[in-house]
């Protein structure tokens, strides 16, 4: 089985990796780094960079076509060859899976139409120009369509998805092999459950990871 | 304020990542990826590898020093190279933080003798010789070393050390921006929690992952 995880420039890598974490380890998982161009692709910090060792060239199918969000995917949304590339691997794929602001570029695509889908809590009012309706939960199924909240829900996700792979007691292996029993610091479950200052703190987070931000950053030297 | 993430051949990525998606977010941060020499670093996968941009050479001192586990942590254990590299980055650091097994090669570098670490799972028996007793938390401070459990417990162990940082309004809206308010598909709170079978399937996964395997794998061609 193959899982094809598409990346591009200012993707946020918690959302590639933490699914990756759990579906590469699937018996027979074989893993690709996808992106238009193969070479090394910088992440939304600038700071870190991921090899996309295969080009859209190079890939015609995929069993598991895998999209992360991050402040770069608002440029994926207008970008024909990338949307292309989704709606031609996801006629191929058995499942296709949408992490954050990725979930977003698989609507864009045209993909989600008449769907369900979870998403970054800040994209969801965005779900609608694509067709698709807004899950709250942390992750969703609809068809074969998985689809997950912000970040660090792509584990929570991924887990799931492992579980309808390969069953519950490789999933149940999976979890406790990344022992992923968190226990975050601190007690609120959702932005609007925080505090009015620290929900003011994470919009502007959001904010300031816009594409206009990233393009300012300076990227590593590689 | 400079956060240094070293890496070597076999590591976890999401030990690195986990941890990396929080605190290179802190505000004034800069961060990088280090090994002993810059270029793209194979995960365990064998199938991602990250760009280390920059190598022991170019770093000599840092504040946040930064080590993450996998299989590959073993034979960093026994490098004298990258062991003599922690001593000296240790020596200048304000915070030390260790990763799963990533906890082992900072105690093999003689930096935990008579402190108490988290670390992973199945590592916990091997702290002793390192001179450290084990801590069963998922996160753990002994003065300015800060410890986590395996794999996904860096995510917690670095908000908890954003906390001390820059304070807790700032580490919450980071957990809350990675939208970590987690909801694990099984209840399983610890491996010894679970059913035989399932602690069977860890221990193999565990062993699978050595690194006897870990060089019989085909690497991605960059």
């Amino acid at each position: 089985m193959r899982l094809s995880i598409l990346i591009y420039d200012g993707f946020t890598t918690l959302d590639a990796v933490g699914g990756y974490e759990i579906l590469s380890r699937l018996p027979g998982m074989e893993t690709e780094f996808v992106a238009a161009t193969p070479g090394v692709i910088a992440a939304d910090t600038r700071a870190l960079g991921l090899l996309a060792w295969k080009g859209f060239d190079e890939v015609r199918s995929t069993d598991i076509l895998y999209v992360p969000g991050g402040p770069g995917g608002f440029a994926m949304e207008k970008d024909e060859r990338f949307l292309a590339k989704l709606r031609d691997l996801d006629a191929t794929s058995t499942w296709t899976f949408g992490v954050c602001n990725g979930v977003g570029i698989l609507g864009a695509a045209g993909l989600l139409k008449g769907r369900t889908a979870a998403c970054n809590w800040f994209y969801q009012k965005r779900l609608a120009a694509h067709g698709a309706t807004f899950s709250p939960a942390r992750y969703h199924r609809d068809g074969k369509y998985v689809t997950t909240a912000g970040v660090s829900a792509g584990i929570d996700g991924a887990l799931y998805l492992a579980s309808l792979i390969a069953g519950e007691a490789v999933a149940k292996a999976l979890q406790l092999g990344i022992e992923y029993y968190p226990a975050p610091p601190f007690p609120e479950k959702a932005p609007l459950e925080a505090p009015k200052e620290i929900y003011a703190l994470i919009e502007g987070f959001e904010k300031s990871e816009g594409r206009e931000q990233l393009a300012q950053r300076p990227v590593f030297e590689a």
